[in-house]
């Protein structure tokens, strides 16, 4: 038994055989649960799944180590209707793309379609390794590039998992293309749930201040006073004014933790936009 | 006679009918300089024309108002090998989407195809006024997709300026449907060039620090120190070890003001990665 005992409904980013699947089943197992699975095709809806109904959770990439942080996950998770939806806890993924395609040749390939990441992750490979007049087609995930493969030229190809060939019924071209071979990606696990401190955590909220000069470094300054190690920050758009942004910052300890607590409420206090987006054991892989 | 004036070639992210090529036609009326024109497919392939060929600039998006960052840019700018290539100026474009399609009907269409920003941009647009079941393509530029419609079923549509309906022959089946009506992006012009002052400019850095507890910290309370108005913060993957960043910063000033020079001068220091991006003027439209 444990904090997700009640959950029904699990939402992923899918279709089967993208690395999102391949979180899901870690957390399953992580928390040793078995909801009704629900596999989605936009990380929106996924976020808005959970939003709707109640005892579902919910994953969603986070952050690549080559490409950065998932803004349509940051950005949609701050919005929701329920503001107690938050992440509840993280695993890390490795990502390790193959060249798929009805064709055996690389010399014969064409085109090649994938999600963004996938495309950007590859990019040396791309670049070096395919002819330069080369189609590039994104699609909403690397499983579902996979599954478009018939409505191309026979000559196309995808990056996916190994997974996605056996699933699609295609050729693995090239192994492990992605320009960086330590490639990961983070995914969460979201919901309307509270978790506790582990005695490892990591916090995430995301705030706008007031557009007068200093009033970032102001809220920062926060952070050093009580010697909270700061590690990310990202600016998103405010969508009101160019030039304004919501700030995303992640740092060390959780929220119940005193410390923790007393810096996020005076945090709240010089913001006029504030979200707790959640507090959450720090990932470690099992060897 | 402007610095630009040496300037041979500039290179965009093309093809014709793209918001890059109106902020490239910007700057050749700002700067009122002629050069012959290279359209290129890929903002990479912008920035590295620019690295290897000498008197030649290059005009890219860095952000937009919506969408935020486009890291393709800020990612590939800092990696060149000539590490004067610089960002020169900005313009901002507003950007007006249409939904453009061989048919004229909303209830025919049965797909969409844009680049990425753009679809994210229309996001309410697609969610509530096209089918639930339509298929998501992304392409590498506005144009790209406006173009690449008579390979796909007729039914498809692509989002984009009106210029691009024009120019490949579409109809405009639905004018302005980005989610925010007053979507701007804000283009630069790069190139190993220098800038000089004018009283109303803004500079970018990129930093990476030693990863230890509270080393971002102490080199944001450099600005404090000089009160200079930090506008902007980015962490971008660093690709060697998950976790760790390269920070991205905007501020106020220019490298060639004193205050400026000494606080860029202190966060060298303090980095293991620095990178400068450019002093430049910021953007006020002629109205």
């Amino acid at each position: 038994m444990n904090f997700l005992s009640g959950v029904m409904r699990i939402a992923y980013l899918g279709p089967g055989g993208s690395y999102c699947e391949m979180a899901k089943d870690k957390f399953l197992d992580m928390y040793d649960f078995y909801p009704a699975e629900e596999p989605l095709n936009m990380i929106s809806r996924v976020i808005n799944f959970v939003d709707e109904n109640p005892n579902t959770v919910g994953v969603i990439p986070l952050e690549n180590s080559v490409e950065g942080t998932v803004r349509e996950s940051s950005d949609t998770l701050i919005a929701t209707k329920n503001p107690n939806i938050r992440i509840l806890s993280e695993v890390i993924v490795p990502i390790n793309h193959c060249l798929l395609s009805k064709v055996t040749e690389l010399y014969s390939i064409t085109g090649v379609i994938s999600h963004p990441q996938a495309l950007a992750q590859c990019h040396n490979f791309i670049s070096t390794q395919l002819p330069m007049n080369l189609a590039i087609v994104k699609a909403s995930s690397t499983a579902d590039a996979a599954r478009s493969l018939d409505g191309y030229n026979l000559t196309y190809s995808a990056i996916g998992s190994k997974k996605t060939a056996q699933l699609y019924n295609l050729n693995i071209v090239c192994e492990n293309i992605n320009d960086d071979p330590t490639n990961q990606t983070r995914f969460a696990l979201i919901g309307d749930f509270e978790t506790e401190p582990t005695g490892n955590d990591k916090t995430s909220i995301a705030f706008s201040t007031e557009n007068k000069s200093g009033a970032l470094l102001e809220v920062l300054e926060i952070f050093s006073k009580y010697s909270i190690n700061l590690s990310y920050i990202d600016s998103r758009p405010s969508k009101t004014k160019f030039g304004e942004y919501v700030f995303h910052v992640d740092f060390d300890g959780h929220v119940k933790d005193e410390i923790v607590k007393n810096a996020v409420y005076e945090i709240q206090e010089k913001s006029n936009f504030f979200r707790f987006v959640g507090s959450y054991a720090k990932y470690k892989p099992i060897f």
